[in-house]
């Protein structure tokens, strides 16, 4: 982290030159690199290799079930059991089904639309107006889903220990229409900000004017850290039930970003009422998952201790990246006061605030030489960052080499841009 | 097939007298028997035990991408080759997607309920009433999706051809409500009716009075034959296109009954405009289907010419079941004017039409003897057969043995329930 300072203008002078040279410097390398998206690299792919001939002459599950066949909506018992202690769910409360959670968000949001939640007094498709709180900076594809439903967003800031809660608690307090939360409770999305015990109370007891409302605990992360001190998060469901709230909470988790990002399996885990809903509305759906994908995964993970003992040879992989991250922005832009950025103890990606006003020139600026980030604004409702300060670095998937000149690339724009903006307010 | 006789009253005594005692006799042998769902044998699951150990080593499409990571809604384009012949849809306007093509179908009404269809004037969660055609008997999947969105249901009589073309094209002409047909086009569920080249020619020119009308076009039996002259339907997308109604027609398919029931692949085929609609509303929702299972499948299959050998096996373990359904039928019941029958050619189903008001009583009375059929009018909108005449026999899951026995009973039962009926007309 740093401080905001401003150079004298002699020395910004020499700055800004200097930037200029470096940016030139880098578009005549001609580089093509891409830190868009929380992909896993080939090599974390690989630690899950032996799934590709799983699961080999077997095809009946602990209770006899044949994988192969129709049926089984609720998923295969035995993955739930691995995952329920991950997921903070009971596994009797935990439906394991097809290859991405977001997916089951989407569908917890189509069915609330065209039928009627427990607890719910009509379809949301009925009522004039639903909203959404949106912690911000968050994740693009929850608001992606909220844009394609006709959802208001609403933004609240995130702080150190989650979304504002004092905001969070008026908002949904005083507005019936307020009928969800995004959150990513561990390792957030893009802050890497994990939720305190408290955040988890309120949101659990804090009172609503929606009888319906939900709250989108979507814990994607919640075994994916990048230290040996992993992070804890309380439990929410049983939160919300011993204050009262039982269906408050959906809870969606994956393996994608354990086993393998498009051939996984995702978790929906919420209370009997909210479980028994997805089922019967599943039931018109679908004659069950793809089982032979869950006795796979059975089969390579094993156990909770399988995924732990997994999830660290992931971290072998992507700690390096984090540690080159951070190691350039400090040796770049520490000191320069362009710039701050976290230092995530899990998930998939490092936060860089530039300059208010300079994020989307710093993007631009990289992709015209070959480095493509997520677009500036993304972290936010609509697109719109509304001080223009937000970029989502994913550093997962480029190789060390790669990511090290993509990120000393970044740091070049941001001096750029940021000595830019220095300069044209010093005239 | 029978034609209806009554046997004169001292006959009919000894008839009663006989199915009564039979009938006794069957209870007694506390039989358990399913023969309610047209679900895959195991011996027809193990014709694919190689796909559980595929891709094995490998993990790269023909383009090169990497199926183990995010991406690719389309699907892969080597398994879209495959199937575009099969399903009569060029590869660059099918997708390759989950495991279920129920899934799809329903994701289409989701999306046309709540997003605006390619020529809609608005949204169908946005109009009065929603109606779609429902040839009978039909599938009552797809009848279970129809009322789970509250969308109307209008019955049209199955001819051996395919729906009463003369009342479709009267419904769809006079109403802008009617929005869908359900066709299953080759080897109908339950009838095993091939639609005529003549209907299919009709339900792509006939004029509608909604400009968002679809065919829900579930070729789900494409390639399931029983004979050895394979029916062939005429290509509806290209009659939809030759007729000024290019976005007409969504087909449907999976490899469900061809490769594993539960972790095989679904298709969606139509027009670019369709399919351009279908993949926007699927990016909001996923980030690609699972493209390890569809590499499994293409590495498996190899070639639609591999498909149909893989069809060949398959029929050789089928053709034998519905056989012995036909050969029992024929015996017990030939000549007894209690019931007729259909002889697919294909597909999974065998319709047992017994006499009004008799169905129900026959599946209840099976029930008690241990043997479970589809609930009587399950073939019907909303369980409701009017005539209580169709019965649904799904002959591939129980094994020979098990099935002479489940059929013979049901034979017994249908005697029982029909000599009663006469019976009681005759007092």
């Amino acid at each position: 982290m740093t401080t905001e300072l401003s150079p004298d203008a002699p020395a910004l002078g020499g700055l800004l030159e200097q930037a200029r040279k470096d940016y030139d410097d880098l578009v005549a390398r001609g580089l093509s690199l891409d830190l868009t998206r929380g992909k896993p690299a080939p090599e974390q792919l690989d630690l899950a290799e032996e799934l590709l001939s799983l699961p080999g002459g077997r095809h009946t599950a602990a209770d006899g079930t044949d994988v192969r066949n129709y049926g089984g909506l609720q998923g295969l018992p035995e993955l739930r059991e691995i995952f329920a202690e991950l997921l903070q769910v009971p596994a009797d409360r935990l439906l394991a089904l097809g290859n991405s959670s977001l997916e089951l968000m989407h569908d917890c949001i189509v069915h609330a639309l065209l039928g009627v939640l427990p607890g719910a007094e009509s379809r949301w498709a009925d009522q004039e107006r639903i909203a959404f709180l949106c912690p911000v900076p968050g994740y693009d594809r929850h608001f992606g889903l909220c844009e394609r439903f006709g959802i208001d967003m609403i933004p609240v800031p995130m702080t150190a220990d989650g979304p504002d809660m004092d905001e969070v608690e008026r908002l949904v307090a005083e507005d019936p229409a307020v009928k969800g939360i995004w959150c990513v409770p561990k390792y957030s999305n893009p802050d890497g900000v994990v939720y305190s015990d408290e955040t988890v109370a309120r949101l659990a007891a804090m009172p609503t004017a929606a009888p319906d409302f939900r709250i989108f605990w979507d814990n994607a992360y919640a075994a994916h850290h990048l230290t040996d001190e992993p992070a804890e998060i309380a439990d929410l469901l049983a939160a919300c039930a011993a204050a009262g709230h039982e269906d408050r909470a959906f809870v969606f988790g994956s393996t994608s970003k354990i086993t393998a990002a498009g051939a996984g399996v995702a978790f929906f885990g919420s209370s009997p009422a909210n479980v028994k809903w997805l089922l019967a509305n599943n039931q018109k759906r679908s004659i069950g998952p793809d089982k032979v994908n869950q006795l796979r995964h059975v089969m390579f993970l094993k156990d909770a201790d399988g995924v732990r003992a997994h999830m660290e040879r992931q971290r072998a992989l992507l700690q390096p990246k984090f540690e080159t991250v951070a190691r350039i922005l400090e040796a770049e832009l520490g000191g320069t006061g362009l710039a701050t950025w976290t230092s995530p103890r899990g998930g998939y990606f490092v936060t860089l605030t530039v300059p208010d006003g300079c994020a989307k020139e710093v993007v631009r600026r990289a992709a015209e030489a070959g480095i493509v980030l997520t677009p500036a604004g993304a972290t936010h409702p609509h697109g719109d960052d509304p001080r223009d300060a937000v970029i989502r670095v994913a550093p997962s998937y480029p190789g060390l080499p790669e990511l090290d000149q993509a990120i000393k690339g970044l740091t070049v724009c941001v001096r750029l841009v940021g000595y830019e903006k220095q300069a044209r307010a010093a005239r």
